[in-house]
């Protein structure tokens, strides 16, 4: 098994070093309103046309989220003003031009995890909501209210029918499905509907116990994983992690993918007693190899160690590609990505300058991944594809790269 | 906060501390035909005369994994087994008998895990299925069989709809949903739903910022958390773990409980290099809080430490009741039951016996949990329900017990 070392540290664009730096002196009231964003496209395959696209929409949604952390929101808003940007774009596989089921339907999940809390929202398997996310959030915020009438529980994750029906009912409007169909998932649908019949009679002229194995193996590639998430930090300190599924393509009705699962999806966890660095990730790929895994919660735990870098590659490589729980597996296909946070405080000059050092690597077994990152001092969010070198095999190797970034306030 | 020990190791059965100096000489084909199980029927509150019916049916439910064993089954197949006896009393919430949702419907969650291939199924939220574990142990199965047509990935968790309809095209006959529900479950639900009415009426009265806080705490006590499970060790030290949930009475539609979710209702894993022991968890209690916790994970990774007691003490102390996930929440409900195993071989007279050693336990911070356990070589099995010492608060306090048994294959 190969690894591949992409480690972009030290290629940094000036302006995310010299933020600690900033010539802006930040007033008190500031605090609460500074922040890091890092958003993902999906980890896939983005061909150079995708790939501008995809940029583009990871351009907006770091944008949507600063607009919400320059306000004064904490980063569980930010971070879903971030993935409604990502669903409502046509070209990512969430919200608007989800993938297709087997039945030709849309079925959605999407979770939210608030570091500060520590509570999560998911929604699994839904229909005609826009923005799954919303959904998630909502369930989140109605957990941290408390109980129900007649100390009735309330729900963390709730799927199909009944999630829609919740949804409506807490003011999200619903969407006719046909409206959140594109032309392109429509054709998709189409093309693959039609490669999947051509499968199945081609395995029936086989032998039956050799029919599985035998389908191709190759068709459901990298191309089709383009799941969206994001990870926030703000000026408090408090992260927050989301993800947004249309799951993959011709998946059976009622599959629910990591984007709904607790640990699997995305995962934040503030800094406490146990924890000396507040942790956000979230996840893209093939969900049943990242639910099995529990990627992200196991990423979460190793960003406690010293090197952030190392632990993330030695996580993706022991916990990902080489994991007992997927020993059967060719090709594990996946990406994070992944924040961690700790506040540092330095004197320059007569000031001390108190801050959030701010960590954010991406990894991935997918042949591409593409990533956005801003902090609210930028005045645009910079984009990136991240790919595996060519000659390396996808779901055995992985790329891994990422930046330092300094949030700072004047004592 | 305080802690309840009522550790059963030095009160157990004689026929189980004997199991290992039993006169039978097992032969060579026996060694495939031995195993031990151990099941709960809730963690809750058992009265007297409900603790009757839960003792018969952990009996029977030991019974059908023992005939399973005795008959050269693997662990998993002997825990699915277990399982079926428990969905279909109409006692248990689970299958047959199942609490009703908000709209009076029946909606069951089930997940099945092989610690031998680490491959995992699950079902949520389906309806019009007698027995929900019959389908997530069909997901496991399909899933280890490797890719479907045009090489797309098995599906490891289907809801709703989507699940029934798998499991009918997969040879498992739908039950009309009227006939899943009881006399008690229906009774139970007009009960609730006056309940309910009253609180939201008496609510109404209030400041509306105080509702939520103002519910009646009380009245989602431990009294319908009677969720099953089971954990299996056959003789070639193969766990295996399940578990089956009707959900919390009066959920919303789609809700998804801890029985469904992959970590947090059941975890196997046969040891390896890294892990010197195989371990098996089944969780009962609030969903939501098994959820958040991921108590079946946390359980089965703390028993890898060297006193298996000890170790299950701290983590329902540490990782549930004062989890840092859970902060927010004054009562933190809950029972585990697990199982850990190593092989170990002893010289006996001019013999080297070779078997596996079998430590069983439970724990629960519920007012009692009902439990059952048998090993092959036992004519019966043994049943108990293990209470809180009265004067202490469920959902603060933890009751811990356990046992030891060998399972012996003569060299």
């Amino acid at each position: 098994m190969e690894s591949v070392m992409n480690c972009a540290e030290e290629q940094q664009p000036s302006s995310m070093t010299n933020l600690w730096s900033n010539k802006q002196e930040p007033s008190r009231t500031q605090k609460a309103k500074g922040g890091f964003v890092l958003v993902h496209a999906g980890a896939g395959y983005h061909s150079e046309s995708k790939a501008k696209e995809y940029k583009h929409v990871c351009k907006r949604a770091c944008q949507r989220a600063v607009d919400q952390l320059k306000a004064g929101a904490l980063a569980v808003e930010a971070v879903a003003a971030a993935l409604v940007e990502l669903e409502d774009s046509p070209f990512t596989n969430a919200g608007m031009g989800s993938n297709l089921n087997l039945s030709g339907e849309i079925e959605c999940d999407a979770s939210i995890m608030d570091g500060k809390s520590l509570h999560f929202g998911a929604v699994g398997a839904i229909s005609g909501i826009k923005n799954p996310v919303l959904v998630a959030n909502c369930l989140l915020k109605e957990g941290q209210k408390g109980k129900l009438s007649a100390g009735r529980i309330p729900p963390c994750f709730l799927v199909g029918r009944g999630a829609r029906d919740w949804a409506v009912s807490h003011g999200i409007p619903s969407c006719p499905s046909e409206k959140m169909a594109t032309k392109f998932s429509l054709s998709a649908y189409k093309r693959n509907k039609r490669k999947m019949e051509l499968a199945e009679r081609m395995d029936a002229g086989h032998n039956q116990t050799k029919k599985r194995r035998q389908s191709n193996e190759n068709e459901n590639g990298s191309g089709c994983l383009d799941t969206v998430g994001a990870v926030v930090v703000d000026l408090e300190g408090n992260v927050a992690a989301a993800v947004s599924s249309g799951g993959l393509a011709m998946k059976h009705p009622g599959r629910i993918g990591q984007a709904a699962h607790y640990g699997c999806g995305c995962w934040a966890e503030n800094a406490c007693n146990i924890n000396s660095y507040s942790t956000a990730v979230s996840t893209s790929g093939c969900g049943e190899h990242l639910i099995r895994t529990m990627l992200a919660r196991e990423c979460s735990a190793a960003m406690q160690s010293e090197d952030a870098h190392q632990a993330l590659l030695e996580a993706m490589q022991n916990k990902f590609i080489s994991s007992p729980f997927l020993a059967s597996e060719d090709r594990v296909l996946g990406g994070v990505i992944v924040l961690r946070c700790c506040t540092c405080v330095e004197a320059q000059s007569s000031q001390n300058i108190q801050g959030i050092l701010v960590e954010f690597l991406w990894s991935h077994t997918t042949e591409s991944m593409c990533v956005g990152y801003m902090s609210v001092q930028d005045s645009k969010a910079k984009t990136h594809i991240s790919r595996l070198p060519s000659g390396t095999v996808p779901g055995q190797s992985l790329a891994i790269e990422g930046g330092v970034c300094r949030l700072g306030v004047t004592e």
